[in-house]
């Protein structure tokens, strides 16, 4: 039994349009019926036994497209906006996101995440802001750049991750002679269709005292020490009060789950596997209410077992190179290629070292994904194919 | 300052096509321009500059409108729809949507809610699925319907609410020579755009035992004494294991705060303005994970004070009549009207008793929203008009 | 192996004096183990290993003992108190405390619990104060006291149960012209233990607004509606905000599990033994942040049974006649007696109608423990026996 | 008002005895109640009005005291028991803990906590077993020995802690050619008064690949990356799964509170005071249920403002020299002193620089407590003084 007869196409964005059709499940289409389907409409009113099979799916069947966008296009492409594209008040950030080739033209990589590249040129500054959305950049390259939170400068560095919750106040400078390109994620899509978002425009420049360039920003003097926490400060907003995630102990983590592995412990998620969620120090929760990140190493000649879960990921590849499969889909990756998974998509990577790749041969894959949505709401499943 | 420049309709479903304008924000229009955004088209990518002011507005402006649907419209098209559509397997149900009438055509009634009516002929069935969608049923008018949740027979009466959380088997069986009509609440809309959900098909035909047409479902027995919790039964799944709030305790609960007020003592939320939250008895939550349930009375004569919240709400007119307002809008309602209150518009609600009413002359109405979800992830806002 | 050379009474409250014993688990006796020893004890110092069979047993092996008190007799001495022993400011209550046994002469009625019956003559008060020491009433018999709790009088009738977190205002007042009884239970000994004790004097005399005897409290007229929330308030501090459990309900929610047993379905506890737990309305907790409070129904000819559990209860014979096991006691029980199961004894309870029992012929034991404190740790365990 | 009139000795551990008493808020002293207090006494009762002012203070008054033990006395003992007293199965461990004076001889350095100092010669095992009480070591000096958890070797040095939480198997093994000592952290008396333990002897041995001795223990290797988890890894057991706080990185923390108190930013608890809190990471909570484990550093020449707390704390000086008053009582204070600080008694501390003491002239205090007892059930409370 199937549920594949749909009278509209309910992604039309049309007014509501109702034809009869003679399929399973359907009643049969007769003068009488056709008369009702114009009052429905009239009414603006949808009977769900047209609409079922799209609704209500056995399992979730993405409306997104796996897709790859190349890292050297998008910093190229990035590189010319910052020519011709000017950051200031207004348009705000020189971001270009990533459009799902199956969502319609829309700026979302998923349904429910952005993924954007965005770009400063040297001694630029990106107006301060603040907004319900809640963001992160990763640095998959370059250096320079400081964000300032809440008057806190955050260097960014290749591999560091900075999430910054919704409603902090935030502006970003670049301090050196080159520009510099990094991913952002937000779940800008979630809140649009959600309709949660709250925007309000800060300070049009940053003081001179936040224009000083630490090597680390203050939130990680209180809260980047293992274990501990300062006992003069309670975060008084959701998310994580670590502004900075660098990539010294990420790289650290990864390595040591590798080596207990080889000793003969656990430690990683499956042979080859080493995997970190990035966590919030003061409660071991998600970094961010809707977005969770993760960072994955699959070892020279390893691969992971295919895994579907409900809800979509962003991946980029940090370092290494391989092929990662995506439903029926698959790419050969390299280094700040993006890609996305849809909901309830089989994902698996195998990690395929080619000339000029790192010593360690490791397929290195930072991920960012709704699943805290889904966790909170009860919605999450996973299925591990055998 | 203004976001308004938008370059391309972001709710077309078209693929991406960029236009380069020239206003505030926005970069000077120049053939390099053009030709950068062509390239943006070619490699799936949308600037935010363009696009900022849909996707980060200064506070929720919902894509959705404000609306009303006469029950005595929806009821005679129901019934119309009894004669003519079989219910069955494969259609499932004789449920018929509200389509938002900003929604494109989709059957949302919000961008997150699905409110339908269903309608049951004498003597018929419909089969057992079970599906991830979190549900409820509300009784506006008639009985003689049971459902079958997990093998219970839950009455369905006048005033009566039924949650249903996800994933539980159920079916419907009219035991009576009338027809009946209902309201059913579900999260059909935010599933789909998360892309959560999973559906099975149950029995084609429920059990003689299961016919049965108790006055209180087992459910009702274990968990429908105040205060009390059966030390054998903990609920295994979320939603509330209680299957039915009855009317009598929905109304009592109403008429004692209208009586603690009077006699001078808190227990309404303002002057002549008393409501229940429908609660899991188990934790104290929202009946569904996904859905919040309540129950209005506004007195003769009494008026809300305005109030804007993040998330929306369906509403439907219980008992008496009188004037809603939704943002700009407002309309005069009566027994078993819906309306919709879209994200971040004001709503208030005035009782103005006509000829035929009840005695009380108070405004009765019933409401489901979106609540939990932002709860759950932080995103609610309230802001009460002074 | 055992745990059994215990060098000093643990619990003799004496100095520290260490006796050395040649004995397993214990280093020769010799003159420089004697001259050690008095190095102990000069600087406040107690070696392990003298004692760890005693602070670190197999498994719970408790101080107190289980025993019965006779409500006979219990009446009758409080109502000599009556005539004796004023009630006012400085005593505060009439109360009379159970003092087990095994606990040194303490009024602890187990480790952690206080069990005491409380009498107020004709037209008496008992002054207002409060207390962090979390507290209930429980009815046996009797009727005509009003406890106001926070200015809100609540009526007291054979088989309520009044819960009253720590920290409100409460007096009581009896309104009538007979005396009555009733049992008050805390969790004195824990907060004596831990230290965690804060008491104010509250008014002398309540207004005689607050001396009216409505059949129902404010707080039922707000709470103690199945499943219902009143919308207006939220509990400001922990513990139930419904302030009385009436019997109808208690009663009803007993007979609705045996009659669905009786049926074929589940609901009881094991066969012929129903039981509810006394809940929070606002979170589905426990009533109070450190007391459970159950009621069981054992059905004439029924026996459950044995379950052995951290933590102490108290329990009373609410009505019926039977029989009771703790550990290696077994108590022939009838209406009013007071009985307690300390840590880890295995306990059962078996039904035996007598002359003069109600029709039903059922056992009813309602029950208090500590069990929140050991679930709020983690340090909760239940064995039952096969 | 006062409460002083208390009939017997509440903690004399004798049968009940009850003296009746002329003073405020008693009866007056008649035969009748005389006799009446004789009935109370064959019955096993204990009024609350001869009792309340003990049972029911204004606030906690402890049955501790404020002490000080030295470390130079501890160790010294500790050494001739090293010599004396075997280690072993049925003893178990050789550790001798603070008995508080005011506490009747038993080894309970608080109501609610143990502390002891432990001793293992060189090449000494101390056998494994497994029980619920929670614990942790600290190492004030030393080296060289391996605690054993789980079958993870942890070593021990100077200012690392040890959490090891309840029903955890463990050993330790001196793998050096000296002594070591270290102090023992465990919520035995509290377990002790609520009856919840249960133990479980081990093997008698551990293997020789549990006597290894690495750096670092594989806990750390997954865990002590900050900000970070394994996805591989999620605790089955409550309590930290870190198992080794190192010492460099608490002094970081420490050092940066205190760089970034004098750039300006805020970071320390007061003037002058940075302290932490160890944390467990998988959830942001205390280390282990029962027991708050802290570390506070006081420049020199600063002094802590003085503060009351519900419950009861155990500090031991790690570094530095100073002052410290707690309620009536001060102790001057230097290297490894171990003192105790009784439930609401006023805490201050001041840094005074001796000769000898480090460059800093900092006083470095390791503090444990029973905090998370009070927070779980809600009966914290804290006052700072003006």
């Amino acid at each position: 039994m199937t549920h594949s007869s749909f009278a509209h196409d309910i992604a039309s964005g049309s007014p509501v349009r109702l034809q009869a059709v003679a399929a399973q499940g359907q009643p049969e289409v007769t003068p009488a019926l056709e008369e009702l389907y114009r009052g429905f409409e009239n009414e603006l009113l949808v009977p769900l036994w047209t609409e079922i099979g799209d609704l209500m799916p056995a399992h979730p069947r993405s409306r997104a497209a796996a897709h790859l966008w190349r890292w050297e296009r998008l910093r190229e492409l990035a590189a010319r906006a910052g020519g011709l594209v000017p950051v200031g008040r207004g348009g705000e950030r020189r971001a270009i996101a990533l459009a799902n080739p199956a969502l319609g033209g829309r700026p979302f990589a998923t349904p429910t995440l952005w993924a954007a590249v965005q770009y400063l040129m040297p001694g630029e500054d990106a107006p301060e802001h603040r907004h319900t959305q809640h963001a992160f950049r990763f640095v998959v390259e370059g250096s320079g750049v400081w964000t300032v939170v809440g008057g806190d400068p955050v260097p960014m560095n290749r591999g560091d991750f900075l999430p910054q919750a919704g409603w902090n106040w935030h502006a970003h400078h670049n301090a050196t002679r080159e520009p510099m390109a990094w991913i952002d994620g937000l779940d800008i899509p979630f809140q649009y269709v959600t309709e949660a978002q709250f925007f309000e425009f800060g300070r049009d420049e940053i003081t001179d005292a936040e224009r000083i360039t630490p090597e680390r920003s203050r939130s990680e003097r209180l809260w980047a020490h293992p274990g501990l926490r300062p006992l003069s400060a309670a975060p008084s907003t959701p998310g994580s009060p670590l502004l900075s995630y660098k990539w010294e102990y990420t790289d650290a983590a990864l390595r040591d789950q590798l080596l207990l592995e080889r000793e003969g412990y656990g430690g990683t998620v499956e042979p080859g596997h080493a995997a970190v969620r990035y966590a919030n120090p003061h409660d071991g929760c998600d970094v961010l209410p809707t977005i969770r990140a993760e960072f994955h190493r699959i070892a020279r000649g390893a691969e992971t077992a295919p895994v579907r879960e409900t809800g979509s990921s962003v991946y980029q590849v940090f370092d290494g190179s391989g092929v990662v499969s995506v439903g029926e889909r698959s790419f050969t990756v390299s280094r700040g290629d993006l890609f996305v998974v849809p909901s309830w998509e089989a994902f698996s990577a195998r990690s395929e070292a080619g000339a000029g790749d790192s010593d360690s041969g490791a397929l290195d894959l930072f991920r960012f994904s709704d699943a805290p949505v889904f966790e909170a709401l009860g919605l999450n499943r996973t299925q591990k194919d055998a």
